[in-house]
């Protein structure tokens, strides 16, 4: 019989129950700290990890969830920057994560995050926060989603997360976030083809930023990627993405950029799908975890891993079908 | 330890084997009575497909696999029957097979295919087999991708696999296909918002049919069909995708798209893609069916039963995290 809907109630000590409150009381060290303990590999920190989070939980969902893409040199940083800032003008306490599975391979920009974005990360109304270090996207995704969750215990109004688009961390980004933004560069014609298959679909804004080198380009880029979305059927009925220009250097169009954030939010909520794909993005993630929990176990099954990369190599060949090899394997588990 | 690398060892009896030879004289009788088999549902008869299958697996593969996806009213059954009358001309043996896991609902289009393509149907160089009745897409797609297989062993030189593109029908077909063949309208403008998503990045070749109704929309639309390619980044780096017009109903342009098709299949063997996406194609296949399998597994255990939906609601409500009911759930496999 389940005991209450928590899936692992919360046992607390003392330090853990301190990590709470302090990250309710929207204290950095607390919130580091938690942060941390999400991010460990040991068992029994994962254990304390989850406790500390299923404490937090009725605390969650307060923040504005924004994913952030962009090919590296598109200005994400300077972007960021700019938008983090311009929030805490209005008032608002603003997180930055980022989920790149490839940081301390690339020795990566985003490790670099805190020298890029300087002024943010000295204004105490910020929280920057590298991407957890490497390991596979669905590990690195899972630890900054609950990043996330405790940025918003911890009372942040607007959660940023950036990705350079290495593999699928866009759609771990877009799974995770509310709206999803793609920066763009204004050069356009052939560069446009270095959109990431995909990509383009999973935007709920495309931002051309970088307006200020070339208007002429800038326009053009903007024609070009609003046919390329009219292209595409839009996630809602009520929102087609929209193409807006703007230089993140120059702080102009940031002020829109937000505006149209907030139309977006205004527009899915009253039509319900606001709460709706959270819920969806929550399910959906239980189940992505399922998934690899299962065949993670079937992998370490001593029979299928003797047999899998001989089957395997026999279907490639074309020596036995897709279904007869998947029916042996999955036997083994009887 | 492993015996040999077939996964069921074929165990065949003399009605079985009368099959396979059967099917290996290219007599029709024999070769609907083992798509049959397949299509069943009686374990008896899967494992009896099964033995089938494994016997004629070394006779398969000879086929180009072409996979034709368009909305109805676009008019697949017309160049379908066009397209097959013309392989025929020049010699070829064409099997033409569908994926609609929603057949039986709609009453169908597919259903009615014998109708639909009377003149092929009554060629004997051809042979149109309706989809699988209703099911999951993936046990449908399933039964179509084995059924291919079993008439490449009858010697079918072209395969074309339509789907109406109900779900994700269409990336089921282009995952068992060699070239994905999407065909549109020539209404240009607003109505090409109702390619769905995604459904554009699938594409090898893009046809307009109907060129003969309206030959300035006809420009247009393939003016912005090619504009929207543009904009993805290909999947090949040898091959564009190109954006043909035709008109099926006049038979113009027919010979043109296969042309396109044996120059897509020169191009990918020559750069060693053809022959990778097949072994590709089905290694993923075996994935999905040991996914699905596990899947199958899980929401069967007792306590899984008993739990998941009471944990799927606290999920989406937000009071536990999709990571501890997760594991919880998993913990249960222990």
């Amino acid at each position: 019989m389940l005991n209450g809907p928590q899936a692992l109630p919360p046992q607390l000590d003392a330090a853990d129950q301190a990590l709470v409150d302090g990250v309710r009381a929207r204290q950095l060290r607390p919130l580091a700290k938690t942060i941390t303990l999400i991010e460990s590999q040991r068992t029994d920190h994962q254990a304390r990890a989850h406790a500390v989070l299923e404490a937090l939980l009725p605390h969650t969902g307060g923040a504005m969830r924004v994913g952030i893409s962009g090919v590296p040199g598109v200005g994400k940083s300077t972007f960021i920057e700019a938008l983090g800032l311009y929030l805490i003008e209005q008032g608002l306490r603003v997180a930055v994560l980022a989920v790149d599975p490839s940081s301390s391979l690339t020795g990566g920009s985003i490790l670099g995050d805190k020298t890029r974005m300087e002024l943010l990360s000295q204004n105490p109304a910020a929280f920057i926060r590298p991407s957890p270090s490497a390991g596979s996207l669905g590990g690195v995704a899972e630890k900054t989603r609950e990043t996330m969750l405790v940025c918003e215990a911890a009372g942040f109004d607007v959660i940023i997360v950036e990705t350079v688009g290495v593999g699928q961390s866009e759609t771990a980004v877009a799974n995770m976030t509310d709206i999803f933004c793609l920066l763009q560069l204004p050069n356009a014609g052939d560069d446009l083809q270095g959109i990431k298959k995909g990509i383009m679909e999973l935007a709920d804004l495309v931002v051309v930023n970088k307006a200020d080198i070339d208007v002429a380009a800038t326009t053009r880029a903007q024609a070009q990627l609003k046919t390329a979305l009219h292209m595409l059927r839009p996630a809602s009925p009520n929102w087609s993405p929209p193409v807006l220009t703007l230089s993140a250097l120059r702080k102009q169009g940031i002020a829109d950029f937000w505006r149209t954030v907030c139309d977006y939010r205004a527009t899915m909520s009253k039509s319900g799908e606001f709460d709706a794909k959270r819920r969806h993005q929550a399910l959906a993630w239980m189940w992505d975890l399922i998934d690899a929990g299962l065949r993670a176990r079937f992998r370490s099954h001593p029979q299928v891993r003797s047999e899998l990369p001989e089957l395997a190599e026999a279907v490639e060949r074309g020596e036995t079908t897709p279904s007869a090899a998947a029916l042996r394997l999955l036997h083994h588990l009887n």
